[in-house]
C-alpha cells in the first residue's frame, strides 16, 4: 500500500486557515500526476495547469479547491468527453453534468475526467491497479478508484450501475461509497440504465468519503467519532445465491468479523431472504432492457465501433421483452418494499465487496454479483478497504445500509474501519 | 376545429400495402408546414425536405415513414436542439435522445423539433393555439400539441414533469398521453426533475395515441375496441383540495359524467385522500430541489440570460433544504405505495385536464396544478378532448389509470372519448 497523504478533511482547513496555500498544493498535484499517470492511465484528460490555477480564486465552499477527478462518463465543456468509446471524439461535451456543477458549488475543482469501461460497461481500460500490480483496477470507474488509490487526488466521482463503485475500490484497497438512489445528481452522465445508474465516490477513507459526500449534497454525513451508544448489530449473511465464497472473501469477512467483534459489535447470521434472488435476477433484465434503448444509436448506427463484450450485451438486451421488464420492475418495487421491514433486524448488513481480490491481468474488470442487488434496491453501500485476499491483495468488505440511511451506513463503515485497523 | 385528416392508423396501413406513397405523403406535410408554420410557431427546426426524402427507404416498422415532431427539450444529432433557451446556439447535439433512437426503430421520421418553453419551465413559447386564437397553446410541449392541433403531423413526442402533457393538450383540443414513468425512455432529455421528468406523446385520437405508444413501447397498448364486458366503474373526485372547478371545468366534467352514463358507464363520487394533497406539496419540494442541480450552470454562469420566472423559481429551489427533499421523497414512496390500493375502488379516475379553457393571451402557459400530483405517482394520465368550456374552447377530461395500467387507463379514455362523440 502507498504511504497515505494527509487527510483531506485536514488539508481542506489548513487551506481554510491560509496554513496551506492552494496554488501550492495544485501545482504539486499537477507534478505528481505528470510523474505517474502515463504509467497508471487514471486520467483521460486534465486541465492545463494554469487554467486550473485561475479558477482556484473563485470557488467558494468547503471543498475548498481541492482537486476532484470525474469519470468520462460525465458530460464535461471543458474537459473532453468520450465515455470511454472511440465513437465520440476527444471533445467538450455542450453542457457540465450536474455533479460537475455540484463540485464547484461546493468549492471543489474538476481538475480532470478519469478513465471508465466503455459506456461504463466491461471493456477494460488501460487503468493499472496502484495496489495491486499486474491485476486489474476493476470496473467501471477504473480511473477513479486508481486515481485514489494511487493518492493522486484525494476524491473522485464514479458511477454504479451493477457493481462499478464497490468492486474497484475493493480491487484497489480505497473507500468507495454508492449513496442511496438519487442522492447524487444524475443529470449529464452518460445514460446506460436510467433506472439504476447512480452515482458515487472514492475516497481515502470512511471519514473523508462521508465528508466529501456531505459537502455535495448538503446532507448531514460528516462523521464526529464517538463510541456507539450501543452495540453494532452487524448482520452477516450465511450463504449467497449468486456465489461461494471465495478464499480471500472468506479469509477477510472472517478478519471483518473478528474484529467488530473485538470492538463489541453483534454479529447476527443472516439468511438473505428468496426475494433477494429475484432482485438479483430482476436487476439484469432492467439494466438490458434500457441499455438497448439507452445505447440504440450507437448499436444501430456504429455496431462495428462497439467491443464485442457489449455488443452481444446490448443484443441480449434486445431481446428483453416488454412484459418480461415489467415484470422486472415489479419485483425491484416489491423488493424495495420488502427492504426497509427486513433491514430492522440489524443496523447494516457486511458482505464482501466482491468475489475475490482483482483477478489478475486485464483482460477482465471482474463482476458485480456481490453489488448488483443492492444497486437495484437503492441503498447505500461503503467499501471499507483493510483486509486482503490470500494473495495480501486489497479485499474489500461491503458495508450496506438500510433505505434512505446513507448516515449510518457511513457511521458503521468507519466502526469497521477502524476496528479493522485496530486489529 | 380543424377538419381531422384521415387516422394515422389507416393511413399506415395503406403505407404498408403500397395503396400510398411515402414520398408523396412527405412532400405534401412538408408544403402544409410551409403554408402554416410561419404563423403557427409550432416547429423551432425541420430537416430539409430531400434529407427527410432520403431517409424513408431505410425506415422499416409499424410506423412506415410516417412524420413526428420531438419536443426541442431532446437532444439531436441532426437537428438544431436549444431546449427553448437562448443560451444554446442553434446547432445539433452530440447524440440522438433515446426517444428519437426509438421512433426510428418503430419506422418513424422525425422530421423537425417543436417548441417547448424555456427548458420546459413557465415562460411562454411563441406558439399559437390552433383550436383557441388569441390564447395560449399551453406549456411546456407547446409545439408538439400545436402541430398535432393543426393537422401538421399526426404524432409529436412531449414531456411532463408537472403538466406539460395533459394540460397543452386540453387547451389545443388533441390527445395527449403521459404514461407511466419510465414506459418511454428519457437519456437525452434535459432534465428539469430526474425524479418527474416523463416522457409523453400527442395525437389526433386516443386510439392513434395507443397506437403510437405501443409502436414506441412494444407494450400491449393498441386498442381494438369492443364493447366494455362489465360497466366501466370510472371515479369522480367530489372537490380538489388544490382549487374549486371553474365553470368550464364544471361545465365538461358533467358533458363526460352524461356521456359516459349514457353509455353505460358507473360513476363513483371519490372524496380525495389526505396523502393526495401531501403528495401535491411534495412534487415542488422535488421539483424545486432538483432543477436547481439540474439547471446548475445555467443559472450560475449566466443568471442573465434566464426569464424572470425560471430564476426566481431556480431561486427558490436553492432554499429547499435536503431534509424537506428527503422527506419529500418519502411521502412520494408512500403515496405511491397507498396508491396502488386506493384505485382499486374503481376502473379509472377522471378530473379536468386543466383548470380552465386555454387563458387569454400569451403572457401565460397555464398552470399544471390538475397534473402534478398524478405525475408525481408516475400513473398513466390521458387528455380526451371533446368538451368545450364555457366559451367554446377545447376543455379536456383527464382520465388517470391505477399504477402500471397504462391499457386500462388507455381503454377507459377511448371509451369516453366514443362516449362524447355520440352525446
Amino acid at each position: 500500500m502507498k504511504p497515505r497523504a494527509p487527510s483531506a478533511i485536514a488539508t481542506a482547513a489548513q487551506l481554510a486557515d491560509g496554513k496551506l496555500d492552494a496554488t501550492t498544493l495544485l501545482t504539486e498535484t499537477f507534478a505528481r500526476i505528470d510523474a505517474v499517470d502515463a504509467t497508471l492511465g487514471a486520467f483521460t484528460a486534465r486541465l492545463p495547469l494554469s487554467t486550473a490555477l485561475s479558477q482556484l480564486p473563485a470557488l467558494k465552499g468547503p471543498l475548498q479547491g481541492l482537486p476532484v477527478a470525474v469519470k468520462d462518463i460525465f458530460d464535461t465543456r471543458e474537459l473532453p468527453t468520450r465515455y470511454g468509446s472511440t465513437l465520440y471524439p476527444a471533445e467538450p461535451a455542450r453542457f457540465d453534468a450536474a455533479i460537475v456543477s455540484t463540485i464547484r458549488r461546493a468549492g471543489g475543482l474538476v481538475i480532470g475526467k478519469s478513465s471508465t469501461t466503455e459506456f461504463a460497461f466491461l471493456n477494460p481500460t488501460a487503468t493499472l491497479n496502484p495496489n495491486a500490480p499486474g491485476r486489474t483496477p476493476g470496473g467501471s470507474s477504473a480511473g477513479s478508484a486508481a486515481a485514489v488509490a494511487a493518492g493522486l487526488v484525494p476524491f473522485a466521482i464514479g458511477t454504479q450501475t451493477g457493481g462499478s463503485v464497490i468492486r474497484p475500490a475493493s480491487y484497489c484497497g480505497v473507500t468507495g461509497f454508492k449513496p442511496s438512489f438519487g442522492l447524487l445528481p444524475t443529470p449529464g452522465l452518460k445514460c446506460f440504465s436510467w433506472s439504476l445508474d447512480t452515482v458515487g465516490l472514492f475516497a481515502a477513507s470512511v471519514p473523508e468519503a462521508a465528508w466529501f459526500a456531505e459537502a455535495l449534497s448538503g446532507q448531514a454525513l460528516a462523521l464526529a467519532y464517538a463510541p456507539p451508544a450501543k452495540p453494532w448489530v452487524v448482520g452477516v449473511p450465511d450463504a449467497y445465491p449468486w456465489a461461494e465464497l471465495s478464499p480471500s472473501a472468506r479469509q477477510a469477512m472472517e478478519a471483518g468479523v473478528l474484529a467488530l467483534k473485538a470492538a463489541g459489535a453483534q454479529i447476527k447470521a443472516v439468511t438473505l431472504p428468496g426475494w433477494i434472488q429475484q432482485a438479483f435476477d430482476a436487476q439484469d433484465v432492467i439494466q438490458g432492457y434500457e441499455v438497448w434503448r439507452s445505447l440504440a444509436r450507437e448499436v444501430d448506427e456504429h455496431p462495428e465501433a462497439l467491443s464485442d463484450i457489449l455488443r452481444n450485451y446490448l443484443l441480449a438486451g434486445s431481446k428483453v421483452t416488454p412484459a418480461a421488464y415489467e415484470a422486472a420492475q415489479r419485483t425491484a418495487a416489491q423488493s424495495r418494499q420488502a427492504c426497509t421491514e427486513w433491514f430492522s433486524q440489524f443496523d447494516v448488513l457486511m458482505t464482501p465487496s466482491a468475489p475475490d481480490e482483482a483477478p489478475a491481468g486485464y483482460g477482465s474488470t471482474g463482476t458485480a454479483i456481490f453489488n448488483r442487488v443492492w444497486t437495484l434496491l437503492g441503498v447505500p453501500c461503503v467499501n471499507v478497504a483493510g483486509a486482503t485476499g490470500v494473495n495480501g491483495f486489497p479485499m474489500g468488505l461491503q458495508i450496506i445500509g438500510a433505505p434512505h440511511a446513507d448516515r449510518t451506513c457511513l457511521q458503521a463503515a468507519d466502526f469497521l474501519e477502524r476496528a479493522l485497523k485496530a486489529s
